[in-house]
């Protein structure tokens, strides 16, 4: 059956989904976007999701074209015409048609919300771990959800060039900032330290994870910088299609005994435990408190 | 009549200028492109243009899905297609439909060329002079010319807000490397100054002038710093749609007079012998020495 998505005011299939060239979101990349987790057909925190659409739009001084509480319903009604249960839901607000100096954003903005299933979830257990690599690349507009990710392809094309699997960018202090889709956790000393500026995009599932291990770990925000990773015992990333992903293997230093580590398989313990809360109180018609 | 462009393989017209929303140029902001000026329907330095392309498109690993040979012909072939005379020509390459990973580019990259017709050409002689402020902004990968220009709308908002035609961006050490979308020249002491490092895009434009200036102005390669600006006795842009054009203020301080200075008059005046020149050769089949 056919996927529908939604561009700018229609519901189309998939051969539809086209936008005109001229589109500040194609001729100037100016664009930002937000990505959200349905779980068995249920949005995985879609109101944080929108809210930081709404913050990223705000920051690149695009303007939305209808409210997001609309935007909210149009999801909504997307979701009603796709009948696949795990998937992600992606918004995209452009500057619109560029006017006849070929620069300037339009006063209507553009809206897309595409659909994706995904073929089955990710099986991101405690018998997975990744390899990543670290890249001096960076993007532009850290804090914002922007669609360019020229540096996270580039970053991405050199770690499957050297087998590993991902990429986390580092600033010019050899500190390590986030993935190129994600956010990056340490455990050292058992304490968890991840990088908390407006160099990193807080991700939704950080901010889940933040809130879990509250009172069950020290935490420290900062920056790791690459000289201590000999000496950490874990680290893992998060994201909405990774949940909590174990690292074993930065660059050509191994991360605790290469394996996911014991508070890493502790805290993908309490983060399936939230979902099924989260999806239990969503059934309820409760207020989850993260 | 309609204007006719080109997308992957097909001359199109105005209204049929779609490509789909999964094509990585919108999706991930994933493309490069060149524009080149046309003058009474013919091309100025087509081939420096389409070499910066296959390097702009190398640069960020985009595989051209055509030689750039290819591209060249087509470019003739849309420029019988369309009758106006005075036009820019805009070639997008970018990283085609993404994969099911929703990030690494498809093997065929997209090629899109635009036909731009120029209602009139624009008037840069030298009673006209702009005003410009500084900008703390940058170009993410400043030596490619990619589709990335979430940094120029932005500073031209800001420009436009204060009443200002454009910006130019200024690195961490205060000095000014380029403007939106344009190189900047200055002089001082009768010495012509201008940036030259990978943290700006050499334009073709900006090559003409300093080949132009060689032999008649001693010349300084080097970001000038904004202390230096009241210093300063003229300074201008350069631009495939601008060609000279004459800077008479920068944030508070008046360049000069506040009028175009006499070199500036003068590498324009040298600049129009050029064009002349340019295409008397191109007539008579003479390959240009610049």
């Amino acid at each position: 059956m056919d996927v529908v998505h939604y561009v700018n005011g229609k519901l189309v299939n998939e051969k539809e989904t086209v936008i005109n060239i001229f589109d500040l979101g194609l001729i100037r990349a100016y664009a930002v976007f937000d990505y959200v987790r349905l779980y068995n057909g249920k949005f995985f925190h879609l109101n944080d999701h929108l809210e930081r659409l709404q913050n990223s739009a705000h920051k690149m001084k695009i303007i939305l074209p209808i409210s997001i509480n609309d935007i909210h319903d149009i999801a909504h009604l997307l979701l009603e015409k796709n009948p696949q249960i795990d998937a992600g839901m992606r918004f995209i607000i452009t500057g619109g048609l560029v006017q006849s100096d070929l620069i300037s954003p339009s006063s209507i903005s553009s809206l897309i919300i595409l659909f994706h299933p995904l073929k089955s979830l990710p099986n991101y257990n405690d018998s997975n771990s990744i390899k990543v690599i670290t890249t001096k690349l960076s993007r532009i507009f850290p804090d914002v959800k922007s669609t360019n990710y020229t540096s996270a392809i580039l970053a991405l094309k050199e770690a499957y060039i050297k087998n590993y699997d991902d990429a986390l960018y580092i600033n010019d202090k050899n500190e390590i900032l986030e993935g190129t889709t994600s956010n990056i956790f340490f455990f050292k000393n058992k304490t968890l330290i991840t990088a908390d500026s407006s160099d990193i995009l807080k991700g939704i599932t950080r901010k889940v994870v933040l809130k879990l291990a509250e009172g069950n770990f020290p935490i420290e925000f900062r920056p790791l910088n690459i000289s201590e990773i000999e000496n950490c015992e874990e680290a893992f990333l998060t994201a909405s299609n990774k949940q909590i992903l174990s690292v074993s293997m930065i660059d050509d230093k191994i991360i605790g005994n290469g394996l996911a580590g014991e508070n890493t398989k502790k805290l993908q313990f309490m983060f399936n435990k939230y979902l099924e809360k989260y999806f239990f109180d969503v059934k309820q018609n409760i207020k989850t408190t993260i």
